[in-house]
């Protein structure tokens, strides 16, 4: 989609600024996660994720991670799981991130979050 | 403050959601990028910073990672700023996490947005 970044309001040239303007949220991560560690899933998989997002939001993200080639959807196949989503390279890329965040969060947010697993 | 934790909604034990559960949003590691590149600022330099954030939100963020111990308030000072909020160890353990954020926007988002700077 050659003009997804039109639909985008960026709000400066700054690169950190630039990735929340596409991944900051509550959510957009978590759908990165699932097909990270799962590998290609559906939308009925995604949406029974442990923390229950919501149709409208799970379709919305989807749409906009499709747009930005953070994700593509499968070729449907009759062996394959209809209307998959899977990572695309930039997708994956994000895995150190994810990891960061993991890392910093079993060291910094556990006074505050007595349920934390102390391992992922 | 003890009950800090108590006020978020924990979605599930996964740490990364965890993280995403305070840091989700398009504004406070944008605050937290701010306090690491300039140092100590006032809520009014905050205010200033190229993104335009609004009153509410800046006022909302920082009393939250405050009560999480990412950022604290400086001791007013004659000398110093008053009021300066700088980041605590949490914050300034964020700052990986953002030079990757930035190092992915660079390589991944170029093409969406073309007046992204090559440099940071």
């Amino acid at each position: 989609m050659e003009d997804a970044g039109q639909g985008i309001d960026w709000r400066s040239v700054c690169p950190i600024s630039s990735a929340l303007d596409v991944l900051g949220d509550k959510w957009s991560l978590l759908i990165i996660r699932d097909l990270l560690m799962h590998g290609p899933r559906t939308y009925t998989q995604l949406l029974g994720s442990g923390e229950h997002i919501s149709t409208n939001i799970l379709a919305t993200r989807l749409n906009l991670l499709v747009s930005l080639k953070l994700i593509e959807r499968m070729v449907p196949d009759a062996k394959a799981r209809n209307n998959a989503f899977r990572v695309t390279e930039s997708g994956a890329a994000l895995r150190p991130i994810l990891d960061a965040f993991a890392g910093w969060a079993q060291t910094y947010l556990d006074e505050f979050h007595a349920d934390m697993l102390k391992i992922v």
